[in-house]
């Protein structure tokens, strides 16, 4: 977290979050603020709650873990304050550090050169959309970076993403497996393209695929950015 | 700058970086510590300095600026430990908000769907590389982060990478350029493809083109989840 968003935080009157992410920080909140814990898939009522708060005078605080701005609650909330025509509202955003940063220091550095983002989660995003992006980013040897992976109901779509950068780059190419990402019960394994299906995958982890130069180094998963040493 | 990372500096006997970083941070520093302020362009040293300094038992802090694992340093101190054989040197990554994330929070929220981190800079890849990665993110409909765009000597690249984005994009695409985001002199414009030629565009500047859905709110640049409102 950091040191801005650790202020505001207690700062603010009312702070709003899913209740997973409420409970990882309850050790920062007081007795004096509002706190409302929210259910998954609730995404646009509590947007829409946030501003109602806001524009009852209310300083609130909505949270996402990672950065808000990343697959997170920000672009909600813009979009709400568009669509109920307040954009009167005043709204900050305070990056956070998004799972691909934590996930690859905890990694080593596989991130040291170009990469792409990618959700999995075909929930939002049609699948053709998705599964486009994983072949032009194979194609283009990016460093890929791959959120909301596996679900409980959606299991299919890691194995097709491993096929395709199977197309493209060799089986040895290292993969980054990270769960929980800087939490207190972080998991952190390094295989490869061939083997990465053995591995505990869910919602909770990042997925980094090296590209054609990265490396492992004993416990490190590294991406050379090309100085000559 | 994350609680940890402000706490892990406070602690250090040695703080390494590039003199511009570390004056940055001078406020955090004390009389007790060593502060080593190094050149540009002496990655290399700064990385061996640093792996000598710790060899000595001294506790060190290199910082880059954003996150160390984004075209940062911790990926050169990983590959000259590697080289120097000296794989039980004890090393810990602290990741940080990168600039994409911190020019995104000042923009509103481009990065809410799947993007694509690419630094313009052929100092150390082979611009055929960087051309074929622009040009599989414009065709994919990634967002871009565009690092490095433009210095005083290499002006060309934001002008070649703007016109392959013109080739899969709309001219209006909207397109955030931020300079120093979240330093005291932040400089925030929204502007688009056919326009962003006009804007002030350097070393310090991260380019943020919006994908196909991309639009400004106000003053704000928003990239769609796909939420129904």
């Amino acid at each position: 977290m950091s040191l801005k968003a650790y202020r505001l935080l207690q700062q603010v009157e009312v702070v709003i979050g899913y209740k997973t992410y409420i409970e990882l920080i309850s050790e920062l909140l007081s007795a004096d603020q509002e706190i409302i814990k929210s259910k998954m898939t609730e995404e646009v009522e509590r947007a829409n709650q946030v501003i109602d708060l806001a524009r009852k005078g209310k300083s609130v605080a909505i949270i996402s873990s990672g950065d808000p701005g990343v697959y997170g609650m920000a672009g909600l909330i813009l979009e709400v304050r568009e669509k109920r025509r307040l954009v009167e509202l005043e709204v900050e955003i305070v990056p956070g550090i998004t799972a691909a940063s934590a996930a690859a220091a905890s990694l080593g550095a596989p991130l040291m050169h170009d990469y792409a983002v990618i959700s999995l989660s075909d929930l939002l995003t049609p699948w053709e959309v998705i599964e486009g992006r994983l072949k032009k980013a194979a194609r283009a040897d990016f460093v890929a970076a791959l959120y909301n992976p596996k679900s409980s109901r959606r299991t299919e779509q890691i194995e097709i993403a491993r096929d395709i950068f199977l197309e493209y780059r060799d089986s040895t190419t290292p993969v980054g497996i990270v769960r929980s990402a800087k939490r207190g019960s972080e998991e952190v394994t390094i295989t490869s393209l061939a083997d990465m299906l053995e591995e505990k995958i869910d919602m909770l982890t990042t997925v980094i695929i090296g590209n054609s130069e990265s490396y492992q180094s004993s416990n490190f998963l590294i991406t050379p950015r090309g100085y000559q040493l």
